[in-house]
């Protein structure tokens, strides 16, 4: 089918070659020109102005913006909304907050125009593993867009499947579902990051234990030099753990064991940060995915200002000086 | 090569089965006479005691002990210590505490008995899958027992290679790693294990989520009824949370969505609280990995005296009653 | 000075008896007859309606609503708003989110009707103690309303003073102070309350260590048969951890230490939840003040759909059927 | 009575100008001369070796060892047991773990030696408040010490009594019990302090909100300029978060609100890792006591292996790099 697609960086820009191996037609823009070339020169259409994306698009229009949450996505689909006509489609698939999307749902639809939702997951790998994806949308408009999804998504793969599954469509097993109406789509892709969050915080604290024994040794007299590049491999075949967040940790040691490059002051994002609000709001426990999002919190400074209170504390009571680090 | 295997539950009867599939001659052994007799007609040999499983193995002799973690195991290494002779190996294929394999160890080398940990992770999926092992043993040994190895571990497999893997040997894509000394097997295991309680945890809160709201709705009226069945196959495909675990939470809610044939009652092993002592010993911050493990003591009991205490106080400033359950 | 007070329920009536004794002039309201009828028996005027209090309040009025947050303090306020007229002045002395007071402040703007939010503290034991006050304002509102916190509060009492102290007002000293413009009372009194929770929380988890202890014995041997009513009183004796929540906790044990009435199903309240919120909002690590949280959570369940997920992953992996409680 | 102080540091040189000031007679020994010396310009005899000490004092003697815990206590206690004779006690008043209470208790028991462990709260300020003590000891042996305790407990003081307390006796309002046999008193310590680094993480957890409130604002545009000094004041007044720890925060806050002179790299003694190790060894819950141990490690460094495998696992599935601090 005939999409236009705004947003053409690391993710925007994949999506774009995915759908043109798939054979649609792909109108693309973006507001730096160079990006709007380079994807031209690799078969898509390319537009100078969100005017100009609309104006070429055959309608029914289906737009589909892939740029950062927050501001960009906001007023470039403020824009379109604009720009668009009744039975149009909008399409966000960056990491919006579910109810943004409810509302902008609700402004779009006085004009007729349809909004969706698409979580979307697989990062850089997405062109060559295809993009799990879950969508909120209108019944009939998801399966107005399915040509899509079915092109972008990985499909049936060598992954085995799922014993006693009976299921009345085969859709989560090609790797998209219609999660529900308008949100349910970011909803769902926002607890599977703040899953993600917690995956990758247990792995990193595991082999900080492995590592500080290799390197430090233990009282006792228990030392092991452990080889981390090995058990990260070994671990990938036939454990529990095995998983895809392995296979990179693995590929990541094997290029340096030490990860000296990486400074460890790491970023978090919106969809972390609005899993646990939803938890609260649910009454839901979720300690594990807290705390990892903490972790990344307590990464991005130095010492808080709660490490020095608590080193005041110490010195009150008991005159401990802190040694400086 | 020949070897006795002494315990047939559900982890030593499927590793007599994998090993004799592998064209080893294997001597089996256990304190249930039923047991021997089922694998005996599968193709081992199958001995009545102890006494006669050593007497019948050719020397320098190997048993491989797979028993329960504590006394079980630890009788047995005793009994077997007094038997066997000068080069005869040992190996304990469960779960055992790393600091028992090195005390244990010292105490056999002065019978000049060979001591081996095999940490050994696949659960009740080894037989089909292989088994994923990280070995304790002086090299010399762990060389002797590689034929072992070989056969039980899954092998390369369909999983695709680590870009960028330069290492000296490929045993750890095959399965299996020499780690380090006697103790070292079953201190990766550890982690792993604790590494393991993490994923578990964050799964299951994320899926708590996703659950209330499908179920509860939400003040402001966001509800989602959302298809937990299809959300768990989905991210198998194509998503940074795709793992092991994650096609087993797919298998068990294509069973039964509502999981109302568990408890909720999670028991915890020696494992997880060993890493949580290994890192408080080595000043390694665990938060995630030890919050797992609590949420496990915690749903063993219906309510603890700290959630009494807690309604104590908030009875003691505000008068608040708080309503049964 | 004169004031209305609207709702008497235990703080609501307390706060009216320690106005009386202070001499403040004090015109009650409550939807329950029986509850005006008991102040007014203890000096208080009484109300029929916030019509008539409005009606016999002198101008410019003061009225102060002690509800519970959510809707009837909500609804309270718009009829009050309705009722009153510019320069009038409504205090919010509940547990309200400080964005509504925000909100509902710059709507009352509109008439020229001034809101105060007062987060106060003490609970129960406020008519004797004094109330520790925080309060959001309009500083020339704050200085009008000061005979009634003057009243309200604590004073300086027998409480040593912070030595090295030098700040332009004593009024902290007394226990009250002008947080900050509107919202920011209601802001301070939710972090107030996130802390509680922790160190509730920190109290009872230690005195669970103290109780299994005594009543299971542990490996090893080491069985201590402790007087947990004898170490929470001598806790408050100079040691580190003294603190009002411990002088509640022996006063609690004293009575019972099975504490076999309370039911261990814990609430929560609006500004544990906030808290939090707050803190993710601005990006800073809590991982005590969350876990106090999700305890509490935690423990309105038997047991989560998270536990019985974490058992239907042990019984995918390793067969394990877990044991019902 | 008579008594030998072992140790004059910080808390041993207090110790002994308690007992002074209670008329006991003390005879002070210190690898370091100035500080005996110090300490007789006061009025306590000074003994230039253990040998001295233990020959000056009258049978049945008693010595109170007040020394770093670990190898300081360990070896000083084994001179003592050589030269001290039957009847006679050691006193451990440091921070020993408790399990090494009961491993010397039985070798002292040989001689006919008596060990006592006395958990000694109060720090800098016991001089001036007295200690708070939790001692493990025969019967008849806390008996002998009594005149001890009661001049270094703080005694009744200015604390209200607890209503309903109906104990057998009053050593606990008097601020020391007889905890159980030897090592109840530092198992009850060590529980003390696992609270304390609780209670302490909440209060510092609770400040950084509001400091980064003021500090850096909200989107949203609610902005409050807090004053930590008078909040931490106010708190001390009928709030339900007065504490000690409380009184020390506003006394540290009255002298620099920034704590710019607190490192925040914040040290961990044994005692709390002690108790998260008894939680686990019991399976007591201790999320928030682990968490605040946690907190502690990770301020210990600037950025942790983890936090570097963190960055590492964004790189491989988002490409994201993270910007240097």
């Amino acid at each position: 089918m005939q999409i236009g697609i705004v947003g053409l960086g690391r993710m925007g820009g994949n999506i774009v070659r995915r759908l043109l191996r798939g054979k649609h037609g792909v109108l693309a823009y973006d507001r730096n020109a160079e990006a709007v070339a380079a994807l031209a020169a690799e078969g898509a259409g390319g537009a100078q102005s969100l005017e100009a994306l609309v104006a070429a698009l055959p309608q029914p229009r289906v737009v589909w913006v892939m740029l950062p949450a927050g501001a960009p996505t906001e007023e470039t689909i403020a824009v379109l909304g604009a720009l668009l006509a009744a039975d149009d489609v909008i399409i966000d698939g960056g990491n919006t907050f579910y109810k943004d999307d409810v509302r902008r749902a609700e402004g779009l639809a006085q004009k007729g125009i349809h909004y969706v939702d698409v979580g979307t997951s697989g990062g850089v790998w997405g062109l060559e593993r295809g993009y799990c994806m879950m969508v909120g949308a209108e019944a009939a408009i998801f399966e107005r867009l399915e040509p899509v999804f079915q092109t972008l998504s990985p499909g049936y793969g060598a992954i085995e499947r799922t014993r006693g599954r009976n299921a009345p469509d085969d859709r989560a097993e090609r790797g998209y579902i219609h999660a529900g109406p308008v949100g349910a789509g970011h909803f769902v892709k926002m607890v599977h990051n703040g899953i993600e969050y917690g995956l990758m915080q247990a792995y990193a604290e595991g082999f900080d234990i492995l590592r500080t024994k290799a390197k430090e040794g233990l009282p006792g007299g228990h030392r092991f030099d452990l080889n981390l590049v090995d058990i990260a491999e070994v671990w990938r075949r036939g454990s529990v753990v095995s998983s895809w967040l392995l296979d990179l940790i693995a590929l990541a040691l094997a290029g340096d064991v030490k990860l000296d490059r990486f400074s460890g002051a790491v970023a978090d994002s919106g969809e972390g940060r609005w899993t646990i609000d939803a938890a609260v709001e649910q009454g839901v426990p979720v300690p594990v995915l807290a705390t990892a999002l903490f972790a990344r919190f307590r990464s991005q400074s130095q010492h808080t200002y709660a490490d020095r209170l608590l080193s005041a504390m110490r010195f009150g009571f008991g005159g401990h000086v802190e040694i400086p680090q």
